[in-house]
């Protein structure tokens, strides 16, 4: 009798451990100008899969752990968030999350990589969903042309971007940072997603120097993601002025919470304490 | 030219998901009378891995994450705990963390399975090193059993269990919290683990339906464990007359602190703001 072993996904990080997922069909690989961009099902209760150069980018099953923090945390900390700017991120599911906010008249989404906003929107319509709203601009562009010569234009920017390599990789800079930092109205705040704590040490201490040298406020927040090395993320919270945990738009909470699986006020608050490793990475 | 696959340990969830941990030498493998104890050796930088049944319990390079979090959140919320029960727990990881308190007179670890506790203290020292100290008094025998006639006898009762299923199972039911409940003294908290929300969703709403049963205060707490499902887990603080967050220790908080790689006074507060998902689960 033969045994066939089922198919595993897997993802080891250079630490030699990571992530494995029953491997289904594959329904979209193609290499793009930029990357090698797939979706398959999995044999497991998270649904299908976006990989991007074999990298795990989401799950159906839980991508809503990182789109509900890299979205909501900024977002409630700003009074009046009317234009958002989104870079990377060509899934949709940030975008989905900057929408549920009733004071944005418009979400810019700045992806260089128009494949994969294609393949998502066929292959992953309830993260994608909000891609053609009217109030979403979407320009397959590199974030890193466009952001030279924007000033004083975006109350949130939310990097949402892959690892510090590949195409991502211009985006870890401080030349990148400090025209981030213009592009912002008074008020602005950036997050960028900043790496695992536990898994990527070095990537996030070096971001937190890069970032530190641009942005007088600068603070990592963290959550779970199931998915990610470690099953931990950080996201850096960057402003010229405004403090984390200084406002809290109490106005639009309930609106909010009642749609999210994880985002409430006290998730939210809870989210700026840091293990002592974490601290110790970035300050010490 | 033949490529030698390189050996990878898989603990893969009922849900289909799980983690990938390169694997190297096996240091001990053995039947034990209640289940099958291993110890290898990983080509990552987790260190040793200690399995019982296949099941992943700790790694060397991560096992703080959750013996700092079961061991010093209840531990800092007693103003003199003096006398500590472990049920389980007979990697020593748990006992190491009570006995950084100086308060502690007496730590009793009741551990079912003697092959645990002598293959930890051979392969795991960085984590059994406590088991020897002159203040730990070891019980092989069946925390089921042990428990049956205590009285108002601990400040602290941590469930420091496996799964729900084989030697672990009569753990979980209101009969064993209804004695566990007896065996404190007036002011005494009893921390059990509590499975992954995230991924055990059914064995944890299971879980909180006994804990109810018992005790009048019970609040779930999170933290992040990068090798267990969804790498994220949760303990039940359960008590009498204690609310979580009633009261600090801030007598010890320097001494904890300097010793922990995660614990602070900022996480502690932080770990009873919960997702969602999970008060719905618990509540809804």
């Amino acid at each position: 009798m033969t045994l066939t072993q089922e198919k595993l996904y897997t993802e080891i990080t250079p630490g030699g451990y990571g992530i494995a997922i029953k491997r289904g069909e594959t329904l979209f690989s193609e290499q793009s100008d930029y990357q090698k961009v797939e979706i398959f099902e999995s044999n497991s209760t998270l649904g299908r899969v976006l990989t991007l150069d074999d990298l795990m980018m989401l799950t159906e099953g839980d991508e809503w752990h990182y789109h509900e923090m890299i979205a909501h945390i900024p977002m409630m900390q700003h009074p009046n968030p009317e234009t958002v700017l989104v870079i990377g991120g060509g899934d949709g599911g940030t975008v989905r999350e900057v929408l549920k906010h009733k004071t944005v008249k418009k979400v810019v989404l700045c992806e260089i990589d128009g494949m994969v906003i294609d393949a998502c929107k066929k292959y992953l319509p309830t993260v994608a969903c909000e891609l053609d709203n009217p109030k979403c601009e979407i320009l397959v562009e590199d974030a890193i042309e466009y952001m030279k010569d924007k000033e004083n234009m975006f109350d949130i920017v939310l990097i949402d971007s892959t690892d510090p390599m590949g195409p991502g990789e211009g985006l870890f800079t401080d030349e990148f940072y400090t025209n981030v930092k213009r592009s912002l109205k008074k008020g602005g705040i950036m997050v960028a997603q900043s790496e695992s704590p536990f898994a990527q040490t070095e990537s996030v201490r070096k971001m937190y120097v890069q970032l530190k040298k641009v942005f007088p406020i600068c603070a990592p927040y963290t959550s779970n993601i199931p998915t990610y090395p470690g099953g931990y993320w950080a996201w850096a919270f960057c402003s010229e002025e405004v403090e984390p945990l200084s406002y809290y738009a109490e106005d639009r909470e309930q609106d909010i919470v009642k749609t999210c699986k994880i985002y409430n006020r006290e998730y939210h608050n809870a989210r700026f304490a840091l293990p002592n490793y974490l601290k110790n990475l970035i300050h010490g």
